[in-house]
């Protein structure tokens, strides 16, 4: 991996081959003021190479531009004092809290066990010394081969029966699930094995086409859930269902999606979706009623009480989901309003068979959280809104192409420096933009610790707009929308109280259970924006707790991790049974200190300032509190 | 019930209270002239009443028409001597065997303990401290009451459960079999259990609306089965079958007709046929493949291997069968040609539980017998052919209304005395009348040992038709058809040919067991005709052994009584499992020995008349022989 020299500050990094100059000198901790993106329009981010090869798009006034600047050698790269103010600013590299990102961690290792499997039959053919009659003969085998008690047949799958069996001389391979046959099909087909694992957000349906052979992901896609049309919270979509016809309409549109990811995915790989035998879901408690059609109105109604908390397996023929004699298998929920992604994300991390005492987070559209180890588990969820997901933001945004995703702003000209997905020209801001954006707000002391914006600051960015005071992020000539990307303090207002209730929340779980967060040995971090979110921001802000930073990980879409382990892994299954057997569900707000927490929360970092030492330390060291 | 004395045999009879004096007549073993069938249009079945009161038809020459005349006190009824002929016969009423009906045998006594019950449940409604799901709820409720391991839930029962357990406030009534939920109910429904018993014959289906609450028959009726029209026998449907669609026209067929019947049944009692919870159906093999549209065609290709011997529970929704959840049980089978009919058959006389060894037989359109006890059971199917249903006899007709369901013969004058079912004018005769005939024709000399017409015999209703020898049963003017109703030679040697298949098939099956023919302890006969069937008749035209008559039974339909049985029984159902397990199937063609049986038995009664002790003895003493 090439090295990068960043000149005059002297830091060195590496940068692998898809990252472009202006992400591995944020990542760096190096301000390049940046207006486009990464776009290469704004041409802002003129850096000049001093030594090694490069490919990127060059300046006429010469140099490069950062945001397309890949190197080919290790290389030395100056960035270009164009001011006092600049001067000051890259000399001091280290005002800042260093960009710190999450540890990614893999799954939990399962025994490689899938929950389908095929037998490959060699069957006497009948005659007149032997004239058992076909299902009989199939049955002994078969018992036999795997030393079943009984066989599950349906009687559906009589039709077929004598002509597979003779199709290839009693040649047969059978598919079972436990006890139950599945599939039969002439002659040898154990070298195909295949399942679908899904993960159905409320926002996001991601499914993996696996090679239950194998235990590897064949292809992979994802899009958003077409419910969204109908509502962009479960709320909403609960209202929504309620309607005549509702629910149906619902169910129906995440039938169709994933029958049409199914197919893609199937498609990339020139495999006939009818080969699929087995779809392993994991979804929240409202997208997994959708699914399966069940009535959702209990579930926010008082006493929040789901039709059920594990799911019957379902034929995939009866969803109208292709594979023949595919079975759906949904992960269990405990609550209302902790589902089967988290009972699955749980299962991935493993958590509930090892010793450390683990907080998990899964931040979505709601944030739900389960803290526990191998001898408890005890999970809720916090109504901390879809904040951190670009919802209630004025130019939040998904994590798509044109967000913004990291933010970084110059504390001496109060410049800001972006990159957004794909490198595009900005649309908007995304989850972990909108976390860097708040902590850098509030480490150069734009915002004070209620999270508002000083006043005293003159500085055109800094202005009181239509929605009160906002700090502009990208001028209209920059953006892809062709207005001004602004962030108001009401969007502040709105992720200290989603933030507030994350922390609240893990305060009130640790002491249902009677422990507190110091306790914590694991953080584990679920959800889309884990990749790019910057650990030491997120404690800064108080969304996460001022812990030792090796205790962090992020794993990502555990929710789909879980649900892929589930097919390749009998005893994954088995975990997610017992993990949503074993976890005790904690009402919040039922709790008599909830209020005092969450009040307490909302501010930066906290109200108790002693709760987040290091954050209290590098503020006090580097006097940015002073500022105000 | 009333006394008859007939004069001037001076024989007296009871009669109940549905019998005519002519059934009297013939059952007392008495002849009148009667050609009409008890239609009342040939007035010569004239009696003279001496003493009490009768109900009936009187002729305008005085006396009444036998064949209408009910008696409503004691009476006495004197036979009219038309002639010295007529006197001699009227004088000697013993010179035939006497007429011998079989006597009934009611099923064997199975606990009452329905496949599927009801338990009304009233849970504790979920409140914020105990929020368990509905169905964990329903589940915990259900296995604690029944002491189940688990539960088994299909997936749709899950749409209309939060708002079945809401109707009633919690209390709901679940339905179970085994550990299947197959319905659920608001409020207490405990109060009506229903299932449907079939019997699917190749000819007629039959079906009884069974009060499993109280193990009893509420409404019965039956048809004929639709798929008569696409072939008479199995054998041409199976072929049927193999035309494109042909499969699933007899599976439409039959399903049509299971619906219609259940509907009629259910609108008698006004109950609403989706109450309908269980279908124990028995049929045969082939009848049951086609019932579940099973693919037919190997059941005659050698070595005869059904496509399954066990069915699945199948659940009557996919087969378009009313019934809420309702399941539907097949019998199992033992082979191609001894089907779930024959299981149920056994276990309804609950010889496989009893000690005295028995040969259980029924002559169906085929013939199938069992022979065995508590200890063992072997079957087989004698290719009997259709001849005792009326099948390949020229006037052959099924036991319906103006059939001729029993024949006396005058030795004196041959002229027949007839009786047809419903006491219509003849339309043609049925298996219990052909036997009738046959042991007429053979005890009065009329035909010989090896059916033919004795040539020398000069009478008009004996003569030379198109097809050969023939006797006029029936002349064109007292018939339904305005045709004269004849028995020919051919149909004698088609029904001597039956009967040898099926006697040289108990000495076969008896002999492959190591045992003979007077080992048998008890005889039960099952099927139509049984309960018309003359047991002496048979027995001298050698279709039944010659054993001590308090050895035979007849048991009715009892493939309805077993289907029925496994409704109202567990035991009776596991049974039913047990005989279809230890039944061993005997290929009688495959048996050295089975050909000389069979030529043997192509002679009335027997080759070996030392077989039939006491029709040698009879034919001995009253000299019928001799007149040939």
């Amino acid at each position: 991996m090439p090295r990068v020299v960043f000149l005059p500050a002297n830091v060195t990094v590496e940068v692998p081959e898809d990252e472009t100059v202006l992400r591995a000198a944020m990542r760096a901790g190096l301000h390049i003021n940046a207006s486009c993106g990464g776009a290469g329009v704004c041409g802002k981010c003129r850096v000049f190479v001093e030594e090694g090869e490069v490919e990127g798009e060059s300046l006429p006034e010469g140099g490069y531009k950062a945001c397309t600047l890949h190197p080919r050698t290790d290389v030395v790269i100056r960035i270009p004092v164009e001011s006092e103010v600049d001067r000051r600013a890259l000399l001091r590299p280290l005002r800042r809290v260093a960009t710190s990102w999450l540890e990614a961690r893999g799954p939990h290792a399962f025994p490689h066990d899938p929950m389908v499997e095929k037998v490959f039959l060699e069957l006497t053919p009948p005659s007149l010394e032997d004239n058992l009659a076909d299902l009989p003969r199939l049955e002994m085998a078969l018992t036999k081969a795997k030393a079943l008690e009984r066989l599950e047949v349906d009687w559906k799958l009589l039709k077929p029966l004598p002509h597979l069996l003779r199709q290839e001389d009693f040649r047969v391979t059978a598919s079972l699930l436990r006890e139950k046959l599945l599939r039969l099909e002439a002659g040898d087909t154990t070298d195909r094995l295949l399942a679908l694992a899904v993960d159905v957000g409320t926002t996001t349906v991601c499914v993996e086409l696996v090679d239950l052979l194998e235990g590897k992901v064949l292809e992979e896609t994802s899009d958003y859930n077409p419910q969204i049309s109908y509502g962009e919270d479960v709320i909403s979509r609960i209202e929504f269902a309620r309607r005549e016809g509702g629910l149906g309409i619902l169910h129906e549109k995440i039938l169709d999606c994933l029958r049409r990811l199914c197919r893609e995915v199937c498609q990339k790989r020139g495999i006939d979706p009818e080969e699929i035998l087995f779809y392993s879901v994991a979804g929240n408690t409202v997208m997994s009623h959708f699914l399966l059609e069940l009535e959702p109105r209990f579930l926010r109604e008082t006493p929040y009480v789901p039709v059920t908390s594990r799911y019957p397996l379902v034929p995939a023929e009866e969803l109208g989901l292709p594979g023949r004699g595919a079975m759906v298998h949904l992960a269990p929920c405990v609550a209302s309003y902790v589902g089967g992604d988290i009972t699955s994300g749980v299962v991935a991390t493993g958590l509930a068979r090892e010793e450390p005492l683990t907080l998990f987070i899964d931040i979505g559209t709601n944030g739900e959280i389960v803290v526990g180890n191998r001898d408890f588990l005890a999970c809720a969820s916090c109504s901390a809104g879809p904040a951190f997901e670009g919802g209630g933001i004025k130019h939040g945004m998904r994590a798509t192409t044109g967000a913004i995703e990291a933010v970084h702003i110059d504390p001496n000209t109060l410049e800001p420096m972006i990159i957004t997905i794909g490198n595009k020209k900005p649309k908007g801001i995304c989850g972990s933009g909108i976390i860097s954006l708040l902590a850098n707000l509030f480490i150069e002391g734009i915002i004070d610790q209620s999270g508002k914006y000083r006043r005293d600051l003159k500085h055109p960015r800094l202005r009181e707009g239509r929605d009160g005071w906002e700090y502009v992020l990208v001028w209209a000539k920059d953006s892809a929308t062709g207005e001004d990307i602004v962030f108001t303090e009401a969007d502040i207002d709105n992720l200290i109280r989603a933030k507030g209730a994350m922390f609240s929340g893990y305060q009130t779980l640790l002491e249902s259970v009677g422990l507190e967060i110091g306790a914590l040995e694991r953080v584990i971090l679920a959800g889309n924006f884990g990749s790019f979110l910057d650990l030491e921001q997120a404690i800064i802000i108080g969304l996460l707790p001022d812990l030792p930073r090796e205790r962090f990980f992020f794993i990502g879409n555990s929710s789909l991790m879980g649900a892929r382990l589930a097919a390749i892994s009998k005893e994954a299954q088995e975990e997610m049974e017992r993990v949503a057997g074993m976890m005790t569900h904690f009402e919040l707000s039922a709790h008599p200190r909830f209020m005092d927490y969450y009040v307490s929360a909302l501010f930066l970092p906290h109200t108790e300032i002693d709760l987040f030492p290091t954050v209290k330390k590098w503020l006090e060291e580097h006097g940015t509190l002073a500022r105000r």
